[in-house]
């Protein structure tokens, strides 16, 4: 399985812009081929961390060139994010606990 | 390089005793040999992601070893978290913005 870690710090402004494209992006992401799930987490300075899981690269690679998704891309860059980092993993273990 | 992503939900509870920890671990972390970097972020309702990238499996072996570490790790277990997923994951592609 495939791990995408994407790291970012919001700009200031644009909050109801983004809140709206971050639903949408969500909502399209679920909806893509391969797609496993998504954790995401962003604290009060704005600095956030979402990992979305696919089954393999391929499913990936047709997500980050979905239109709308490079649209997306194309905003964050623009007005978004101060900064992010995105990366590509190979899942190789998983341990967990408390959890179904 | 490696990248070990620790996504978890805190309990109730035993903040101090977990805030001194975490800040220990933090410090420990960073002395072991292979450390590349961390990045961390708890959300208000206590749902926390946080990755550790790593030079190699072998550094990430060490540290998951390390004695002060399974202690912590065992309390984590016991007290802290309500619940936790590890996943390691081998780093294939990364992009960045607006960063150095």
């Amino acid at each position: 399985m495939i791990a995408v870690i994407f790291t970012s710090k919001r700009s200031k402004g644009f909050d109801s812009e983004y809140k709206l494209m971050a639903s949408r992006m969500d909502a399209l992401a679920k909806s893509q081929p391969g797609y496993v799930g998504v954790e995401s987490v962003r604290n009060e300075d704005g600095v956030g961390i979402t990992v979305s899981y696919w089954d393999d690269m391929d499913a990936v690679q047709n997500w980050q060139r979905h239109p709308e998704h490079l649209e997306a891309q194309r905003l964050g860059r623009e007005r978004w994010y101060e900064w992010f980092r995105v990366r590509v993993c190979n899942i190789e273990r998983m341990s967990a606990n408390g959890v179904d």
